[in-house]
């Protein structure tokens, strides 16, 4: 797949070399963490840096980082069985334990009336809508801020926030919860005082590992304004693809948006077809979420926006990444206009 | 750490090559396995290939694998909310969710009278001693014997068994629950629709291809014979350090053990001791289960067998496996009997 183009950044990314790096040095560690002999020592020592730089590169220092096995389970672990409200634009690891029925506009923006007792992710996935974080919230979703937007958890002002190595050059199949001083949880998984007790069973070392070394290389690809490039080449592509297809609704273009994410609305054209007919052209991008594999439907997100059940289901989204260049999003965009063109004929 | 000899395998192993390789192979593999597109479907190649793997070592083919973050969340899987009955002398993972009120005999055999509504561990980590699983098992926990010896899921005759990657030379992290044909599981993870929707969030792809290369590599092992080795050493370390000192206590020598693995009491030599004065000597082993971060108490295990509580806090384990020669375990004895004497010369 040498000749193919990976524009699918916000479903995972490629694992960079610092994590490959540290992973293949933390295979040679042979201890368990919970053991007190020199071995377990040594094991429990990679994990504690591995920690320390999460919490720096995330603006945490101080607060608790729990590890966990993913995003996913660290939504399970901060939200469940607290009765907590979110807006209908959550990813599911949250909406499978909120009630969704905060107001969501047609911007994408949430209100939320009562931040104690609410979870609001940072940033969307979907359309890379980013949120006003009110002070206070019990819990945010910020994987997919982290890594590509300066981010200070200690200033967010919520008591929990979830972040997963997999989305900023990490493996995937670790994750964390991040806590506020002072905010405790109760553990899920049990049989074990591992995480300080709050998640139970031996630790992901390598991969564990891994995160810590990729968090402590998006912090630094992010101070060097990687990610301001990263945003130029989105509106390149934007542009392009705009001047083409008269008709496509840019979704999230007026508020502030991540800035490696664009997500398109071409009416009438199916996204799972975009998505395949990319495939089949080299370029890898999604219709809406990646993580409810299989099912083919309208975005729940767009749908919470107001875009009616056709449009909603004509979404795609392009997101890039540190290594993706503008020749790259510029080869995509001939090449979806083609197609485009080509599905603008047939229903003609 | 290179003079160091590591005797501790029942914490957890050494990773294997074939794991290693696996796991380095599998960082280049970019997508998201939900993804729809090539990279997508790439990634999910590898999971199946190494569902394919951990089912055959385990001699479960047909039988469903559900990956998870490691054995204890898979018995949080298995037990959670079923009131399943089970002995003190299983692992907390497994006790967490149990109650624990099955008898055990002296020799640690366990008595399950309602086996649809029991989980019996088939080994046990720091005794080693095996259990006759009764047919129509609710859950075991397989992860002491699996790799260790032969063992057929199908023929066990159980509804779920629970496996871990780290005991047989695959990377901390990762677990399975086998799920025998027709039986389900309710996900307490949710929020995606991986692993059959039993449980949410973005596979640990690198971990799990490790798990599949280690099952298959422990697999060969054990036909090849070396288990039959490793037992042969374990019996001449209990040959020699039996001859040293006499009023060792070496439990489980009556019943079926795992081959690796020798506990021993030395009354009145306290295991924590024992395992710090060994550790400064330069050898790794135990006092109890290592999952029990910091805990320094007497042997749960060894109580429920009737021992009491001095002599439950003076046990050591000491857990071998494949590498480990004959002049490491001599070595050890040797090291081990010269505190053992000086232990009885301060206190005679």
């Amino acid at each position: 797949m040498a000749s193919r183009i990976y524009l699918d950044w916000n479903a995972t990314t490629p694992l960079r070399l610092e994590a490959r790096a540290a992973m293949i040095a933390a295979m040679d560690v042979v201890g368990n963490p919970s053991s007190v002999h020199a071995e377990g020592r040594a094991a429990k020592a990679l994990i504690e840096r591995a920690r320390g730089q999460v919490a720096a590169a995330l603006g945490a220092e101080g607060a608790d980082i729990v590890f966990v096995g993913s995003a996913t389970e660290g939504a399970a672990l901060a939200c469940a069985g607290r009765d907590l409200h979110c807006a209908d634009i959550e990813h599911d690891a949250v909406t499978s334990w909120c009630n969704a029925d905060l107001a969501v506009d047609e911007y994408g923006q949430v209100s939320v009336p009562d931040p104690k007792q609410a979870t609001l992710q940072i940033a969307n996935s979907e359309t890379g809508v980013m949120q006003d974080l009110p002070q206070g919230l019990a819990v945010s979703d910020l994987t997919q801020a982290f890594g590509k937007i300066p981010l200070a958890f200690n200033w967010l002002g919520c008591d929990a926030g979830l972040v997963s190595a997999h989305k900023l050059g990490g493996p995937k199949g670790v994750g964390a919860v991040a806590l506020r001083q002072g905010i405790d949880l109760k553990s899920q998984i049990k049989g074990g005082g591992q995480e300080m007790g709050r998640r139970a069973g031996t630790e992901n070392i390598i991969g564990i590992a891994g995160f810590g070394a990729a968090a402590e290389a998006a912090a630094r690809d992010l101070a060097n304004g990687v990610w301001e490039e990263i945003g130029q080449f989105r509106n390149i592509l934007e542009r392009a693809l705009s001047a083409q297809a008269k008709d496509t609704i840019f979704v999230g273009k007026e508020v502030t948006r991540l800035p490696n994410t664009l997500c398109l609305i071409a009416p009438g054209w199916k996204g799972e077809t975009q998505v395949m007919q990319m495939d089949l052209a080299g370029f890898a991008i999604s219709a809406g979420s990646a993580c409810s594999s299989g099912k083919v439907r309208a975005s729940r997100v767009l749908k919470a926006m107001g875009y009616d059940e056709a449009l909603a289901a004509s979404a795609i989204r392009i997101s890039i990444g540190p290594g993706v260049t503008e020749d790259m999003v510029l080869r995509f965009a001939d090449a979806w206009t083609k197609q485009y063109n080509r599905h603008r004929a047939r229903h003609a």
